[in-house]
């Protein structure tokens, strides 16, 4: 059994320590806690997320994707906001007991700390605070980004004739985890890749600062998270369900309806919503084209409240995705 | 069953709103994240603490202790720093269907609730982000305080010479639980006080600042965690085994040796452990004293590593202290 700050110094700590200097961070982990420097002029936006085994992934996830995901969902809260991160801590809880050997417990450790910290060296982000127990595997990871006075994107600035638009494709994270459910282990699969290794969206974040009148990552699902979009900004939407961008795979894995529903209610897909005027969509676009990823206008706000398909058609036929729960394998 | 937002909004928001706004925070929950002012000057420091039943703290402790100490370990880290605490964060994750019935959960919801956020309002600390999510009962908090640049307290500047100090008593976290596990439930007992809520010294760290050489807070006990300061600082230590403080109450309920031994090594005490240079005794005293604090001198800083007691009594008698595991009941 290994303590918790051998753990913690073997595993999370050497290759972040060369960066630290420069990221403001003027001590690190082996104290009561790290003393960081904050840039003047920004506001420091803060977020925490939980993962926890057989609720928000499968026991068997590889540890590199339980690692890596942790952070993501947590970095994708940073994303929605336009902000930069900087510095996240980490609060991992495991079963030392549920591996068969050390062996198997440094491997497993090995890979979960390499999809974190790969993850933060994407995103030039500092582990700067730490803490391990023992339990049930849980990761709790508090993520801290910067964004200038005034700038940051949040829900509530959506206004009646504001396009609604999202990044990348929708529905792949319900689409890797029903082929996950189904047995398919093939992480190289797109659908596979975009559950197990979601990316946050900062850059597009931050590129759309200034341009989106509100901003919200997509964890639960487009309805579900378009829902609290509106409520905070107190307007309508109309979507056209046919613009809806399907991830690469879906179509093919799961056929047209169950296509949609997983793009429209599946969730875990961590792209960005956004919403901005029509006047500014082609400058947004062409902002998010040189990061390579598109942006696609499904929607429009509207005065009416509540949220109606362009088509008529019933958007309470795709509301019933079922989400991982556990209880499936 | 709550839905997670409710939750949050239900237990954990309403009254911290209202002074939100004095203490740099510009949006609250709600949001993908919170924005937040730090004070220019002042560096941000920043620490992680878990609380997991059966780890921490026992299966049936109250609800509102259990709200209470999630936050007072967390907090004790910023107090060993000599910051202000300004902000939390807290996820918890419990499970609902442990409960009877919703009564029941919303009963410990509350006292929970109550137990965190009185703690809060206590330390004029805003709790500015949190996520609840479905498992075993385990509480992660991460705090935020603030330091002038320059001013923190940390392990690493003990010199020899230096007198080692602790700030109130020792041994009671330690007394607390053995009462606990022997059937013991009345929580006005001095011992279930000091075990079950303990009070993080965020005050005497601000106080200490100029003062204190270096700086901890003792919470796996006072000769692990002086060996963490001993081995950060590069110094050893020789310990007055008869000056050192003990908790009220503590010789009645385990007798001179076993009290002993929780005080060198129970630990669960948050007081702070601290080295100073013996002119700045008298004033730190003055300055402690003013906030109902014993400073108790129990040893000195020495050139030779490792750690003696003044009058030769082997240390290794009073290392083997059970901690809790969870396997006690």
């Amino acid at each position: 059994m290994l303590a918790e700050f051998d753990l913690i110094r073997r595993y999370f700590m050497s290759p972040q320590e060369v960066t630290a200097a420069s990221n403001g961070v003027t001590l690190g982990s082996g104290d009561d806690a790290t003393l960081l420097t904050p840039t003047v002029g920004q506001q420091l936006t803060v977020s925490v997320d939980t993962s926890v085994v057989d609720v928000h992934f499968p026991r068997e996830a590889p540890a590199f994707a339980v690692g890596h995901r942790a952070l993501a969902v947590a970095l994708s809260d940073l994303a929605a906001m336009g902000a930069v991160s900087r510095w996240c801590l980490m609060a991992l809880t495991f079963d030392q007991r549920r591996f068969a050997d050390d062996q198997a417990t440094h491997a497993w450790l090995s890979d979960y700390s390499r999809g974190f910290r790969s993850l933060c060296q994407q995103h030039k982000t500092v582990l700067v605070g730490g803490d391990v127990t023992s339990g049930a595997l849980s990761i709790g990871v508090t993520v801290m980004g910067e964004v200038p006075i005034g700038d940051a994107l949040t829900r509530s600035g959506a206004k009646a004739g504001d396009l609604i638009a999202v990044t990348g494709a929708l529905g792949g994270g319900a689409g890797g985890l029903a082929l996950w459910q189904k047995g398919e282990r093939d992480e190289t699969h797109p659908l596979m890749r975009r559950y197990l290794l979601p990316e946050p969206r900062l850059a597009a974040g931050v590129a759309l600062r200034g341009l989106a009148t509100a901003a919200m990552d997509i964890s639960d699902g487009l309805l579900a998270d378009l829902a609290h979009l509106r409520e905070r900004s107190q307007v309508g939407a109309v979507i056209e369900l046919d613009s809806i961008p399907l991830a690469e795979g879906l179509l093919e894995a799961l056929g047209e309806e169950a296509a949609l529903a997983a793009a429209l209610s599946g969730g875990d897909d961590y792209e960005l919503l956004v919403t901005l005027n029509p006047n500014n969509l082609e400058k947004a676009q062409r902002r998010l084209v040189s990061l390579g990823l598109a942006l696609t206008v499904i929607g429009r706000c509207s005065e009416t409240l509540g949220v109606n398909a362009s088509d008529q058609r019933d958007l309470g036929n795709y509301a019933g995705w079922q989400h991982f729960s556990g209880e499936t394998p």
